[in-house]
């Protein structure tokens, strides 16, 4: 029998995401728990983490768990995905073992792992979080690959809060790309589309050029769920009427997919859009927006300190959700 | 008063090991207990680990204590071993305060520590976890050094529940050495030579050429063993006569000794042997045999991906069996 | 409302202070408790550790919290410090967000973050220190930096349970400057200075030449701590005159602050210093005395085997109470 993993936000139903961000809400009134007493997560860091290991190790702890911390190529051995191979390489064991292995030793396995960003079409794949669905006998949890559904979880939370109510239909949601000096993945971004159609909002994706629109998968993912939600989806390229009346700014940077591993030409364009920055003239053409990021955030560069100072900025609230979505993430699948 | 180590399964009497795997067999049918509530293990790593050390930290957390992990010259102080030096090298600590300030704050310390490979005649003094012992107040734990008693321990157990008793007397047990691009250390070949003569069976050491038999110190235990737990010993270099019959096939790959620091010229030797893989033409020719490995293995290389997904491989039972067995390895020292 | 921190000795009463190891010595009869049922500390790391680390940890988990170890620029983002900067560099991440973030996950942030050792104009300001404690919204304790005082509570517990008096007034105490090959920074001289005139201790500063004494904050906190508690304060550069009589030894290394960024410099300097070492023969000038350092200590580099092995070696006792004097601070802040 497959276990129940968490993957992606798109593969549960929405009564039971919704059931996830009100057990989160319970957590946040009430931290401690036993709901973990006695087990385990393994958390499987194959990129760096502050936020995301913070707020999953010591979510463990307060259910009464506990998290191991393992770092794969870095204090532990380096690992083969794919199957078939004559391992006379570098990776020195299967995925098969380790997963298999660690879902005898934890009761939940957490994988952080980001793209390699050289080639979209394998990138897209998904393979080291599959493989790990595919072979732990134990629920799996996406910390974060070319999607981040708990950060979908604690951005939702964070406007439910802001806006006092878990309805969100009806709010202009903007989800703007914004500079960064090196090109980074799409995870974010393609998360924050999901979650904002999904909860029924009228969403924008502002971004510079067509280049830069999102996989069509979740571009597809989106419409699915303006079908299925209500709200809206369209494309702007256009910043002020892009802001005009929003609810919601969403900041995010992302790399341009057709430029996958040809990032000088890419740098080319992104440098002419450094003004994308989210700074006090934008937001004052908003209906007062809460404005939110994911963090890490380079101040200066994505948004302006005015603004990541202002009381309209929700992302440290968003990112204090973070502990309590994993958290009802965990009860839910350890249960 | 000097505290018991559990630095080899040889220095400990066969009942004590006997009652270390009933332990081990209790703690897998009920996982939590009290046993290390409110103590503590220092984990130090001079290599890198996942089983290993996801295994200590989960089972000391299981029994109500706390893993603490450490990792010398990478986050914290290079250590010097040696006596009467005027340390004016790159060592800033030396291993008689490490020991007794570790010993301060933990109730156990575990050591992994691999031989450098260079000099078999310094490696094989195992001096870091011998200078661990000497000054260390409290229990030392091998956590693999230049033998790996812990997986011994895990090893005997999954044998055990596989056969259905823990009298191992009279199974014919092959130690077949296998191919690895890179040359690795003897530890689990000294310990599987040294746990299967010690519980009776009868064992053969199957490798490529004389070269390849274990260093004189592990070949006379097992020497010691038959003669007083009955069994036998023999070494072979033909693979179809030591497969014959078999009852466990236990795969390990590791360097030829008198090649130690002279890897250019071993590795021309040992490129011959490729065909030592484990596949399942070998082992058709045994009596059912299980097989086994310690992990991390390289799928194709040192066993054929049929072999490892056969329901005759127990390689995933011995890792689980590595945490039932290390908890009860602390919690007999820690008593 | 600013939390309460623990940045220095020097900010709290000597009251605060003498509760503090009052407390410090009741964990040290009876090490487990409650006071951190639930709670967490969140250990930053700039620089490695192994006691810090493992005190912390451990006494957290004694007292029913959980620490959480983080490495920023290792295996989290890198941060950036000062305000207003246009954040285009290395740093992905402000010290605003990362404060604030980790003050909504732990009740409690140690920081650890050594001077960089090329401007101490720069360096004395303490700026990763200082930022924590102005963002955090939680207590924010002192790992070192250029200060140590959690090194400095540990050395005065030892030093009362070695006298078997909390009034260590009327005691000559000597801080002697000793040979590294490396230059280091001056954080646990300037902490011993000020925590010996704190006690009221008559404090000998032993150093090689002018250029040794200490920076002139911390000469100045030991003249106010003179003018409060009693005492005196001398420097000398004479070895046989300090010993002479001495009840306490306390030797550490460092670097000569007008040589900051000029260490070839320094280094002629200070290689005519080797003498320096703690041996037999100045240890017999003392009037019995205590000998102390606080780890990790090049043995007959800093102080010869015969002296580290010796009664009056106290520095094993002094590297225990790091984990009690850090229970009593924890305790305190989390209450």
């Amino acid at each position: 029998m497959t276990p129940r993993h968490f993957l992606n936000t798109q593969d549960w139903s929405r009564p039971d995401l919704d059931a996830l961000l009100e057990s989160a809400a319970r957590f946040k009134r009430t931290p401690l728990g036993d709901q973990l007493r006695g087990r385990s997560i393994a958390l499987v860091f194959f990129n760096p983490s502050m936020r995301t290991r913070t707020s999953f190790e010591l979510g463990a702890f307060q259910l009464g768990g506990h998290a191991v911390v393992l770092q794969p190529g870095k204090d532990a051995w380096p690992i083969e995905f794919d199957t078939g191979v004559v391992m006379d390489g570098e990776a020195e064991e299967h995925i098969a073992e380790v997963a298999r292995v660690l879902g005898r030793y934890a009761d939940l396995i957490g994988v952080r792992a980001f793209p390699k960003f050289t080639d979209w079409s394998v990138d897209r794949e998904d393979r080291v979080l599959k493989a790990f669905a595919k072979y732990s006998p134990v629920p799996v949890i996406n910390m974060e690959t070319i999607t981040h559904p708990c950060q979908e979880l604690a951005h939702a939370m964070a406007l439910q809060e802001h806006f006092g109510t878990t309805d969100l239909r009806g709010r202009k949601y903007v989800l703007t790309w914004t500079y960064h000096p090196k090109p980074l993945n799409t995870a974010v971004a393609n998360s924050a589309l999901t979650i904002a159609t999904r909860m029924g909002m009228d969403v924008t994706l502002l971004c510079p050029t067509p280049e830069y629109v999102l996989d069509e998968r979740y571009m597809g993912w989106a419409r699915d769920n303006v079908a299925a939600h209500g709200g809206s989806l369209s494309v702007s390229h256009d910043i002020d009427s892009a802001y005009a009346g929003a609810d919601v700014v969403y900041a995010k940077s992302w790399g341009a997919i057709p430029y996958f591993g040809n990032w000088e030409a890419e740098k080319a364009i992104r440098d002419r859009y450094a003004h994308f920055i989210v700074d006090e003239r934008k937001m004052a053409l908003t209906n007062n927006a809460a404005f939110s990021h994911c963090l890490p955030l380079r101040r200066n560069v994505k948004a302006t300190d005015a603004v990541m100072d202002s009381p309209s900025c929700i992302a440290v609230e968003e990112a204090e959700n973070r502990l309590h979505v994993q958290k009802a993430v965990m009860a839910a699948l350890a249960s």
